[in-house]
């Protein structure tokens, strides 16, 4: 980047953050990138068409990652932001390896401000995200990296996703199942608990509720847009002209793809974030990976 | 058929029944051919890297339901049953014009014995099934060619797939959860409910106690094995080279492959049936759809 002229760099710079996620859930982190950012445009890509990803193999989500991936390189972005926790887990090296542009995932910011409030020397954290999420050990990694004297405990909790889908965010049922989920924790005692997926920010009253206010809650979305803001003026790439005096999340500065639905999505967008994007559209993001060496 | 001698008849009865499904649960479909069938062989494909179908659109289910059509086809079948509701609903009359096979999906069947087993003239018949599903009308069509002076009412249930495969299938929280969504029907007072997933059977107890003991649940998966026994029959297609003394479920003889995730596949499936496939195999059905005009 040093041997940038000024006049590629301000080019650069004008134009949108790339965001990726397997559907509807990095809504969540879309919010949080917008109300740091709003001198900022996005495009944000949903792969409805084959969400979820959690369930899903190591080489599936690598696929259909690098799919994404190149997707939202060829529209034109100055930074991609892999909004999902299963593809940050299992896939991002990679989509760097592969993308000319810097990538944020939401592990490595979720991991090191778990480790950061929970502030202490020997922090003991929870990690709750999808099986796969899980299974790849990522966020404990992370976690490691930033503390190596901390204690893990991690837990699946595969219900949150459709329980927030279908917005049942104070239904009795959903606060018996995060009991019953959360108990996992009750001997292990955490300082912390990352939000690791992004549906989970969703039920984030449930959960708090359940694990006492003494426990404390990491939004890993809201650490990765926090990371986006330093990266963004560390390069010199955050926007300079201004796009508009007030913006709105979902208005139509912001560039909605989905890869199916777009009517159901619309639907969630709305009990996520209190409105449906103004710009959405279906795309096919199939073999868009040809990049493949 | 007429014009096929009765060697080149034998060759095809003696080869494999195919079955489809999204994911994991048409296995109660598999069961309930396999308890009818001693003396067939099935292959069954399972999407996992694309499941759910439930919640996509037309164009996408279509799309899958094809390919996975194809895989099954060049696999060498005398007899496609498509066990997924979403598929049959969606997808069926594109899979019988590209397939040279007979095809049985679970609507029809499901859909006629609803209306034979509530046994009145203008029967009251309840359907529960995803959201695809249910928007299709699929049911209600083949409810009203059954019997057009049926009155029917739908209600959509997601939360029963996730919680149908995290094996809750006598949790409070699932007796909760289904109360609430059977609400729906405390007024219309069905005789019967058809239960329209292929997941559903799992959770077939805590239905039956939440609508009580007078309203009849319809399997549509052993609906459709009873057409498929007739089916075979009629057409002089069942096997007749006796495949062994004892069969079991998930033995040898049957043949399993999925999308991805091969190990989830046979934990899901040790919950289901009992067991786990001793023949299971992970593949690509990704372009199968080459007979695409």
């Amino acid at each position: 980047m040093n041997a940038m002229d000024t006049k590629e760099k301000a080019d650069l710079a004008s134009l949108p953050i790339g965001i990726f996620d397997s559907g509807v859930g990095g809504l969540t982190v879309y919010r949080a990138l917008h109300d740091r950012l709003p001198n900022e445009r996005f495009v944000y890509l949903g792969d409805t068409a084959r969400v979820p990803y959690g369930t899903k193999s190591l080489a599936t989500v690598e696929r259909y990652a690098l799919e994404n991936a190149q997707f939202l390189a060829s529209f034109g972005i100055k930074l991609l932001v892999v909004a999902c926790n299963t593809a940050s887990a299992l896939a991002l090296p990679q989509v760097r390896a592969k993308i000319g542009l810097d990538v944020v995932g939401v592990i490595g910011p979720g991991g090191r401000k778990a480790v950061e409030i929970a502030g202490c020397e020997t922090p003991r954290i929870g990690v709750i995200a999808t099986e796969a999420t899980v299974a790849s050990n990522a966020y404990a990694d992370r976690i490691l990296d930033a503390c190596d004297k901390a204690e893990i405990l991690q837990k699946a909790c595969p219900l949150f996703v459709p329980l927030a889908e279908e917005g049942w965010t104070d239904a009795p049922e959903t606060f018996s199942i995060a009991k019953k989920y959360l108990a996992a924790f009750d001997d292990f005692k955490p300082d912390a608990i990352v939000l690791g997926c992004t549906h989970y920010p969703i039920l984030k009253e449930v959960i708090q509720q359940t694990v006492g206010e003494n426990v404390k809650l990491v939004d890993s979305g809201e650490a990765t847009a926090d990371e986006v803001v330093d990266l963004l003026r560390d390069k010199a790439l955050d926007n300079r002209n201004i796009v508009s005096g007030s913006r709105r999340l979902c208005d139509d500065l912001d560039h909605f793809f989905v890869t199916d639905a777009t009517e159901r999505f619309g639907n969630v967008a709305e009990r996520f974030l209190g409105m449906k994007p103004t710009k959405l559209e279906a795309v096919e993001v199939y073999g868009s990976d040809n990049m493949k060496g």
